[in-house]
Formats: C-alpha cells, structure tokens, sequence
C-alpha cells in the first residue's frame, strides 16, 4: 500500500516534468506555475505541491529532467566508443541532431535556460551552470582521451584542449539559436562543417573524419 | 504648444525605453508589463499606453532601442576605418567591449532575446530575428569588404565567408552567455583567440593583427 503510494508519486513526478521540460523550451523556466501544470495534467494542486514544494524547487527538478534526457540522447550513445576524434566527431553528431529533431521544442534547453537565468543569481542559476560545466567538462573529456590515445597530429602544437571545446560547442549553440529562430537547418550544416575542418587539420589520421558533415532535415 | 506636447511625448517614449531594455535584459521581454512600467516610472498608465498602444507594440519599440545602442557602440565606431583585417577584429573588440561591460545587464540583448523569442512566431520574433540578420549580413560585409581590398592570402582557397562570419559570431555569442552565467571574463579571451587564430591564418598580412587579444577586465 505504502509502495503503490511511493509509486504514484513518482509516476506523478515525471509526468510532470516530462510537461514543464517542454513548456519550459519555450516558454521559458520562469513560467513554469505549480497551479497550472496541474491544472493542465487534470491533478490536484495539493498533490503537485506536495511532490515540488515550490515553483523553484519545480524549476531546478525541470533542469535535472532535462540533463536526463540530454545524457540519454547525447552522452549515452558514444559510451562505448573508443576515444579518437571519431568518438568526438559523433558526439557532435549526436548534439546536432539533439538540436535539430527539437527533443526540446525550443532548441537546445540549456542555452535557453541560460539566457534565461545567466542574470537571476541563485539556486536555479546554480543548476543551469553546473549541468552546462558538466556539459563542457564532459567534450574536454573526450578531446584529452582522444589525445592519450594519440589522435592528434605530433607534428604540430599541442591541442590547446579547453580552447578546441569552447569552439566546438560556440558553433553547435548558434546553430540550434539559428535554426530555432529562422526556422532554418542550413546553420547546423555550418557547425558541422567548422567542427569538422578544426578536427581534421588537428587529427593524425584526418581521413576517419567525414570531408562534410552529412545534411540535417528540417524538424517535422 | 503641439511642438511641446510632441516633444514630451518623445521624452517619456526614451524614458520608457532606456529602462524596457533594461528589464528585458534581464527578466525577457515576455516580463514587460505596460502598467508596471508606468508605476515605476512615475508615469501615468494612460499616457504610456497612449504611446505604445500594447504590450507587443512596446516589445517591438524595445528591441529597435536596443538595436539602436547596439549600432552606436559596436558598428559606428567603425565606419570610418579601411576595409581589411583590422577593421573586422576592431568590430569584434568592440562586440566584445560591448558584452563584457554589460552595456545591457543580461549581456548581449539579442542572444537573450533569440532564446526568448525564437520559438514563439509572431511580430517580436520577426523583429529580433531581423535584428540579428542585419549584424550577420553586416559582419559578413566587412569580410566581403576585406576580401576586394586584398587583405586575404591569395596562395589558399578563397574565404567562405558566410562560413567565417558564422564562426566569429558564434564564439563571441558563447563568450557573452558563458560570461554572464558563470560571472568570469575568461570566456571573452577564448573567442578572441579564436577569432584572432581564424583572421591571421587568412590575412595576407597577419603581422596587421595582435598575436593574443587584450585581457578584458571583469564588469564593474
């Protein structure tokens, strides 16, 4: 009895977050109300409130759904992959793709819930930061692996790691701010091709990379 | 006697905008509200809504005030300078500039309001993504400009300069939403090395251009 109760409950749960992840994508954090998901689900107010305590609490369990779904889609597939620039380049892939088939249907949740909170310090700040550092951490992860596993050209500089991952995810961001806001794939054909040209001219064997990134259909 | 009232008309409609465009920047567009502006203005609600009619009307009047202090601090201090390499890394200093002195407390206006805006059609939307389209067709004119005015390498392949474009704004982009959310100006001296490797690998005369970019100091 007790059991089913917990269950309910977290059934209850990621209904709920499954409901503000999306309406969050596009409407933003900050208007997610305890009182209208509720609503909108056909569940007792009392019941949400008792499940998320408040709209903040809401908001930070909205951002931990959302880098749930991002691992699953993102991360989880390249685990098994040897390190290289191969790993890297399909990590790419599997971002660009993230983006284009509009898993959130606002693009891209985190550089959303950056715009949004990148000037609101606190606890939900906090969490938007720490899941987009983690983000970050994990692409200067596989660049250092895919250099321990001597990807990289010895005839030229040392890859300046955190300087290749900033670039390589600059040119993701914008295409999934491009594409959103000109309802338009051609930007992520840009990304890819810039991630591409800067992993090729660095890699000691560039011909396991594709010359061109492969055609992103539109969403829909 | 009409000269006058005229006149305080556009007095008010600067005043409301200088503090819209403030707001928005921090807290969207979405979080305007007609009457609150008035409140905190001190301004009667009717004679605010007498200029600007609606909500959506004062949203749009915000993002061209916003495009307005944009030119001014990004685009017209260049319009004198020649053509070439120096030119466009002067107009990414001063994006740069712009965003690292938080000229709008949220950072950059439009990366905030693209990720407001970009997936909610409407008149706003168009608007902000007009803006943007205007800085994107502007960047890549100087790297057309820079080009007849033989500042490129003519022993490498031609620039693609919708590609080139893409890539500096979207450094500088990153640099502004990572800056802001993690309060740290490091992010500013990742895109400039970015830029700055990108225009020295393609000038015919590189030594024109700085090795590094100049450390920008913290906001404030």
């Amino acid at each position: 009895m007790a059991d089913g109760r917990v269950e309910r409950g977290n059934q209850t749960r990621r209904t709920v977050l499954a409901r503000t992840v999306e309406l969050a994508s596009t409407e933003g954090l900050e208007g997610l109300s305890l009182g209208r998901i509720a609503g909108d689900l056909g569940l007792s107010k009392s019941g949400v409130f008792a499940l998320f305590g408040s709209k903040e609490e809401l908001q930070i369990a909205t951002v931990r759904a959302a880098a749930a779904v991002f691992a699953a889609q993102v991360v989880q597939p390249v685990h098994e992959q040897p390190a290289g620039v191969g790993k890297v380049w399909r990590l790419c892939e599997l971002w660009i793709a993230y983006s284009a088939c509009r898993t959130f249907p606002g693009g891209c949740f985190f550089r959303s819930a950056a715009a949004e909170f990148g000037s609101r310090p606190g606890p939900v700040r906090d969490r938007v930061a720490a899941a987009r550092a983690e983000w970050t951490q994990y692409v200067e992860q596989q660049l250092h692996d895919a250099g321990r596993a001597g990807a990289f050209r010895e005839d030229a500089e040392p890859v300046a790691v955190p300087q290749l991952a900033f670039e390589i995810i600059a040119l993701m961001e914008l295409a999934d701010s491009e594409s959103v806001l000109h309802d338009d794939p051609a930007p992520y054909e840009r990304a890819g091709r810039g991630i591409l040209g800067r992993l090729r001219a660095l890699a000691a064997a560039p011909d396991e990379l594709p010359e061109q990134p492969t055609a992103v259909s539109p969403p829909g």
